[in-house]
């Protein structure tokens, strides 16, 4: 194992004190449990978003905290769910009064741990709401998993419904528009190698030299099928069609196409990807309006990729434009 | 060889399209031979900026083009440097009547065939100034290379040298400003992986699995020395003593700390460094002001990392801080 680390039991800790080093403009971060906060959080009158999972798949989530996205992250050790102790610390520092929201990727872990930590809340007069994320259209039932799990889409889902809570909208409101960016949101992706878990030290699964995994998970979980390594663009129509299918997208639609790396993929292969998928939905009539491509949502150093397919509207489109300032992704102001 | 490309001669024209499918809404894609430019160019009386340099360092150049930085980058193919033809054409491309900065990395094909572009262009009377940036504090003298190498402080060189030129300042400031930026820079990086060519197939150097190389240079050229891998903070104390050395950096200097990711390094271990880095600054009484991180100058897949430290001052903070909307950097506005 070959990692810019210490000891690997104190990975989250210390890269926490980096994100703290690095951006304490935007963030406060706190320890023992982890958990980022929004520099100025609680922001009074406003619904509060609050996502976390586990660690190894930055910049989410706490990249995306600051204006116009989260108001709190709360990372668990790496690929492991945080327990509801931290989830319970950051909805009590960020909520304003106006409610919070918990924006959870479907693993049963961060499920279960993100429900405790609602009901906790509760118990304390702090209204919470949760949207579960599924996006990934590969497998249902999975390794971690029941159900679809949720993927790079999360990215989608913070980024709009914090531009929703960040205009002010009321917690039912700000709670709708998360659940819409999931429904309206399908993802799917390949890995062309495995990752390596610090504490753990070996790949969590392993790949032949000419094998590649399509409809992998974030954690490397299985995907629907192991193939040999084929070009680009055959891999892109590998992912990009039972996406389609899904929803199911059709002529005349407008997207946000969004292909993200897993951590280890050049830039340069990534564009190739939006290239051909860009392509792709050309010919089937449905318009790209807007883009996302880059490293979002990681499996530390795995190299392969994700499309992600977002349906929008007027109401999507606008929120997704609105000015956001994060570590991971900023834009106006 | 695995990677997410079609007929490796054609990664750079294929990316190349992918940039342009994704960010049609910040710049035009000339093919044939390719350069980036920024939409609406040339902008009448501003000072224009052209990069380039071989490909595969990706976001670097490309990805830096539009408000606020460059006004054309000029790809070559992976790792070698464009010939004249291109960089002369992205140079007319943009020129608005008050001269062309070019800012070249200080690789021997890159400064000559820059040279060679700039002499073409005055020829048609167009003033043209070249930075040549070397801000590598590994070595003198590499493969590639005569004296110091650029790398990573070409970023911000880009960055504070385009505010300038989108302030209207004239030729001489900002051609002054991009080479204040320069000189005031360090870097310096490590790789814990080879990366692979596309047209080669395999990694052009290589590391045994225990093995790390301080001071590689962006195309895996060789550093100072190979060593047993290390704890991530022994790695940063090799790195930073060199550069803050050099300058000297000293008490009661601000700066710009910027830890960027060779392009197959998980960003939870940037942070990691980032963290030593910034410890480090503080003990020795520099104080970080401003700060960058992520995978900006890269090296196609490969693991590792370098730090690049930049003198701040007034006119280079608020510099920095001006608004800029580029494909991998941007904020304001």
């Amino acid at each position: 194992m070959k990692k810019l680390i210490n000891d690997p039991k104190n990975v989250v800790d210390e890269a926490a004190r980096g994100i703290e080093a690095a951006h304490g403009d935007l963030v406060d971060v706190f320890y023992d449990p982890i958990y980022i906060v929004r520099k100025g959080a609680p922001v009074q009158g406003k619904v509060a978003l609050v996502s976390g999972g586990g660690s190894g798949h930055e910049p989410l989530h706490g990249g995306f905290v600051g204006f116009g996205m989260l108001d709190a992250a709360v990372p668990g050790p790496v690929f492991t769910s945080p327990t509801p102790d931290p989830i319970v610390a950051a909805t009590k520092a960020v909520d304003g009064g106006a409610g919070v929201l918990h924006i959870v990727k479907n693993y049963t872990g961060d499920v279960l741990n993100f429900e405790t930590a609602a009901d906790l809340a509760s118990a304390d007069d702090i209204e919470v709401r949760s949207v579960i994320i599924n996006d990934d259209v590969a497998v249902k039932d999975s390794l971690y998993t029941a159900g679809r799990r949720g993927v790079a889409g999360t990215v989608l889902v913070e980024k709009i419904a914090g531009a929703s809570a960040e205009r002010l909208d009321d917690l039912e409101t700000v709670t709708r528009i998360a659940q819409k960016v999931n429904d309206q949101t399908r993802s799917m992706g390949v890995a062309l190698t495995p990752c390596v878990v610090p504490h753990a030290g070996e790949p969590s699964f392993t790949l032949a030299d000419d094998e590649i995994e399509i409809g992998i998970g974030i954690h490397g979980e299985p995907g629907r099928e192991r193939i040999k390594l084929e070009p680009a663009d055959a891999i892109v129509d590998r992912l990009l069609g039972p996406i389609l299918e899904d929803l199911p997208f059709a002529s005349g639609d407008k997207v946000l196409l969004f292909v993200n790396g897993m951590g280890g993929t050049p830039q340069i292969e990534l564009y190739i990807v939006f290239r051909r998928a860009a392509e792709v939905l050309k010919e089937k009539g449905v318009e790209v309006t807007r883009s996302l491509v880059g490293n979002f949502v990681t499996s530390l150093e795995m190299q392969g990729a994700s499309i992600t397919v977002l349906k929008l509207d007027d109401e999507l489109t606008e929120l997704w434009d609105a000015p956001v300032q994060t570590a991971a992704l900023r834009w106006g102001r």
